[in-house]
């Protein structure tokens, strides 16, 4: 995550280096494939040197949407936030999960701009740590929902019109920030308090899951179930939530 | 700026220091005030040594809400963006203008966390430098349309959504940061391409303008004339648009 960010911090604002992938709201510059090089091959040669056999070691990655899923699999987003990143809005991230036999077991999440670095590993907490914040551990405490910022998405419009409409009544604030890894450690440091989300990835997703989750917050559905991640499918989009298990049911009343 | 700016990143995601004030939507913290202080000090020390009277000098200041518009004024905003600082959202700045006659001659914004100055003077052009660029002058050069970014805010959620319906379907992306002096600085560095606001105040406005307005970008009301401010009432809020005078009725007519 170190190195990518290097990479990533570099070229921020940078003049060049855009060309289109499938349409113009999905961006994809030569950063997003250097830095998610760079993530490869330090995991790659760091397994070897652990003793595992490239066979044992999958990855999954949105950059070249490859999906190999194996024993030891990494989930790798080079530059979440692409958008942001391209147009120059000081909000991205790399985000890198590990995942055992498809169970998620540890995930960290850099904002290289001001070197802010989140992790986490299963049962042993979340953290963070960065040139502006010593160390800390992270926990999201519920908040009463006038002191709420939420965080919104607007990939579909209709419906989240119909459903930040509500929430926007009642609560502190509402933003779209444009990076949703980014998005899940701030819930994890109690800065957002709800998540509404209509379109993402697996590699959106998973190293904030971990983080999240290490901080006692849980990404639910719609429908308010634990969200499944469908490790077969690289091209499925979740639509989710995401706070504190106590405010699942407000939360979730108030965008439908 | 950069006095208060310490003030500020000292106690950002420092727990404490919140009370309400007209609203929950609308908080104010003791670094708010803090930040204020230190700024309309140096300015009144530093017009004293330039040999004018404290009676030519006056200040426009959003925590105190005085309005005492002179000779030589100053329009102090010391947190835009207060909802993101007091939920620890990391976008928000410090905004000091400053006005002879009524005429805005000079602005300055800061953002603490990567400690990015903003500032210009008027038909001196704009400039941008902080710890992660160089020095650059700014200029806002117009984008195709499925390259813009778009900035808008949420007090009026209905013709938020209307306007703003129309025009996602078209641009890169559509943003909601929270601290509009920011946005224009932003749009000033060619990042934004359009801010549609809702209700701003002067305090708000005021630096950044300068600042864009040295950029090539300017703020227009609902109509697409230019925004004239009241100085006599600092309680106005203003509805506007921000871009490039040449796509100006581009984004009126995706807003109507």
């Amino acid at each position: 995550a170190l190195k990518s960010g290097k990479i990533i911090k570099k070229n921020f604002r940078v003049v060049g280096g855009f060309k289109s992938k499938t349409s113009f709201k999905d961006i994809v510059t030569t950063t997003d494939t250097a830095s998610q090089k760079a993530a490869h091959l330090i995991l790659k040669q760091g397994m070897r040197k652990l003793g595992f056999k490239d066979s044992e070691v999958g990855f999954v990655e949105e950059e070249s949407l490859i999906n190999k899923v194996r024993t030891h699999s990494f989930i790798i987003d080079p530059v979440d936030g692409t958008s942001n990143f391209a147009s120059g809005i000081p909000y991205f991230c790399i985000s890198i999960a590990y995942a055992r036999n498809g169970v998620l077991q540890a995930g960290v999440i850099l904002e290289p701009l001001t070197n802010t670095l989140y992790w986490a590993q299963k049962d042993k907490g979340a953290y963070m740590q960065s040139d502006l914040f010593k160390k800390k551990r992270l926990k999201l405490t519920p908040k009463p929902i006038n002191s709420w910022m939420v965080v919104g998405s607007f990939p579909d419009v209709k419906s989240f019109n119909q459903r930040l409409e509500k929430l926007s009544l009642q609560v502190r604030g509402i933003r779209i920030l444009g990076a949703i890894a980014l998005d899940l450690c701030l819930m994890a440091d109690n800065v957002l308090d709800g998540i509404v989300s209509h379109g993402c990835y697996v590699w959106d997703l998973t190293a904030g899951r971990v983080i999240l989750n290490e901080a006692e917050g849980e990404i639910f559905d719609f429908k308010g179930k634990k969200l499944e991640f469908d490790w077969k499918n690289t091209k499925t989009r979740y639509k989710f939530i995401a706070c504190h298990p106590e405010n699942k049911k407000k939360l979730l009343n108030l965008i439908s």
